[in-house]
């Protein structure tokens, strides 16, 4: 049998694995690395491991978990496995799990772990130190903060380590703490929760109730995978696919066919309307096939500046550099530019018929007319792109749909028919006469 | 005057603010709030503010950072500007922030910071602590971890402040020390050290040069941004736009032209080949106009399941779920999704034509024929995108290009192309002898 490579090999090519593989190499490695990798995984991968072992085995893998991480990988299974599962817990684990399940997965709560450091403010620096030595053991590593908490649990303060420290030992915690605490609500949405470590740039924040009650704290460690999650998420909006929940190599045909019909198919009938309309102008077309040979020329142009548009502006929204009342000067800054980049291609596109070579044969005698034509036609549909592509995120996110919704193949199906109706309309209005 | 509002307030709203807006509220903040702001905002803002400020304001505002933030803001300087902010910091502080410079920004030596607790292995845990005390108000707060170095600056261990509290005081920092440390390499691309992080789950990583001397830490913190900054990288460059080095409020209309024009170009001029070939098939449009109708719907088709595919493998690679050696593994998938999303597609085309209610008005006698012609080239199509979009991020990865590049709209372009050859070979197959 082959050697195992090392861990951090095995971890970084994890997601790329079978389950198969996974499984075979799991119980090959020396429980102190297996543990290691355990801990580590998300919780569906966890799930899979899990799956595959009988109980006695089961419970020591999930006693291994702090709650948080207990209860994300409870979330992943069904109602029967779930309540299995949580009878393997102890009893005060079991308590802690079932309060975090209330949460919905994306928000503060299901986020937060319930263990974190208590002082009462009226202890002393010293004396709080030789508690924290104790209660330190059970909670998450590494410690960060103490939190400073009344008889009904709230919030008053917060204190590091460091703080207690160098302060006189005879001081109490409530002259040592830090009272102007960041907190955050525990129904807050995890993209906002992410926004709030990148804003205060801190390593934790408390999790409160609506009673101003402490309820957890979410560390940093946990925002670099909502991060990365929300990322991937927009990522696979922008390009008209539903967000996967696993990675694309561990989905099987049947999830890939369910994540993409649905938006090709929505597109595909929108996009059936550019037939409809087509067939409307049958009869130019018949006159002058020449105006069919530009047509995909000139409705993808207006595809391409939609698309850019909408990614710029998608991610402004969710970044939070642009809010909802600044559509108008993002309007003003698409028109704006809308109109440039489509003179620019307008031009390429005059410049491109007028120099071919065989121009009068290809393009007929009235070329110097068609070309006027695409490149008129091109300013208005680049333009109309640019505003559509820019504006769309806006009216998803002013009746709360997801702005990200606005893909690219969404902008440019929706661009791609009225581009064709500008297309034709500019063509009747300046060919009448001549190929009209 | 009317009130400012809260720091929260304005922190949150402060990148869609004019320059014009920030100045006016920085200097009216109290220096305490207005401290609070200065060192949360990214580099570019920070030099945004100083430079308007008399040169012993900027030197105050300037020494209020740590080393690698003022590397950061110095980085974003002209060469002039930049030795006159050099020259306003203090001796030791200059020499840290010129050996930072001499990192590429984008690597862990350019993220890192160079002040971090040190310890030597042969004292005990409780001089340790005591020296600890001494030593962290010059270090970045919080802390995580202490490193444990030889004299040749080697990292032998680390140790938390909370192990050395548990530990029995007499023993030494060697024996308390963890060994098996996990650390980077200076030269380490920024996405690479992210990855880390999410590998590990740590809050803070030694970065070591090559003779393995520590140089420094990277902390989690810096991470999260650098997450959010890859993450916009790539979901502009999947929308066709080169990526924006500010938010999109601050980009005047000349710097967004220069962003999107050239790729707007590019892809108008490989476009035009879809002019060319159509041309080649103008007589057959001339002699059948009906089929220059169903041109749009195919070649989108084409497009939309083209980004669909690039826009899922672009995301895996970067996340490294998918790696380079996994491409026949990913082309066995996308042949398998993009048969059969084609036929779905293609059957709702086939019965979209025949049950339309004028179908021998508006597609001719010989509809049926046309339907088949539809359908199949829809399922070519779809084939075709989905193959290609998943292909093109490997091939720029094999030729060390960023993945990304492989935009939506650039897919969608060089699907369309290949899209009408596709359309018109199925037609002249299908239609000989009827309509051709």
């Amino acid at each position: 049998m082959a050697d195992l490579p090392n861990l951090g090999d095995i971890r970084s090519s994890w997601s790329s694995l079978s389950v198969e593989d996974r499984q075979r190499i799991f119980v090959r490695l020396p429980r102190s690395e297996a543990e290691e990798l355990f801990l580590h995984l998300s919780p569906a991968d966890k799930v899979d491991l899990l799956q595959e072992l009988p109980t006695l085995d089961k419970r020591s893998w999930l006693r291994l978990l702090p709650p948080d991480d207990a209860a994300d990988v409870i979330q992943e299974l069904d109602a029967v496995h779930r309540t299995e599962a949580l009878g393997l817990l102890d009893d005060q684990t079991r308590r802690e799990v079932t309060a975090l399940l209330a949460y919905a997965e994306d928000e503060a709560g299901g986020l937060m772990n319930s263990r974190f450091l208590r002082l009462r403010p009226e202890i002393s620096a010293d004396e709080a130190i030789r508690y924290l030595r104790v209660q330190a053991k059970a909670a998450v590593d590494p410690i960060y903060y103490a939190y400073v908490l009344d008889v009904e649990q709230h919030l008053l303060g917060i204190v590091s380590f460091r703080e207690l420290f160098l302060a006189p030992p005879d001081k109490t915690v409530a002259e040592v703490m830090r009272r102007d605490v960041i907190s955050i609500p525990e129904e807050m949405d995890q993209e906002e929760v992410s926004r709030q470590f990148s804003l205060h740039h801190l390593m934790a924040l408390p999790v409160l109730d609506k009673n101003k009650h402490m309820k957890g704290i979410v560390t940093v460690n946990d925002i670099v995978d909502v991060v990365e999650e929300e990322a991937t998420e927009d990522f696979q909006k922008l390009g008209g696919v539903i967000a996967l929940e696993a990675p694309y190599m561990q989905m099987n045909l049947w999830q890939m066919i369910q994540k993409r019909a649905g938006w090709l198919t929505i597109l595909f009938v929108s996009e059936m309307f550019t037939a409809t309309a087509m067939a409307y102008y049958e009869t130019e077309i018949a006159r002058a096939v020449v105006l069919a040979l530009f047509i995909p020329l000139i409705i993808s142009s207006g595809g391409n500046s939609g698309s850019q548009a909408s990614s710029l502006i998608i991610r402004a929204l969710a970044l939070k550099e642009a809010r909802l009342r600044d559509w108008w000067r993002v309007l003003g800054k698409e028109i704006a530019s809308g109109f440039i980049l489509g003179a620019i291609l307008g031009s390429i596109g005059f410049t491109r018929i007028m120099l071919w070579p065989t121009r009068d044969i290809v393009y007929g005698e009235h070329y110097f007319l068609v070309a006027i034509t695409v490149s008129v036609s091109l300013i208005g549909v680049v333009l109309w792109g640019s505003i559509m592509g820019a504006m769309l995120p806006f009216m998803l996110r002013s009746i709360r749909l997801d702005p990200a919704t606005a893909s690219a193949p969404l902008v440019a199906t929706l661009v791609d028919v009225t581009g064709i109706a500008i297309y034709f309309t500019i063509a009747s209005i300046v060919l009448r006469g001549t190929l009209l």
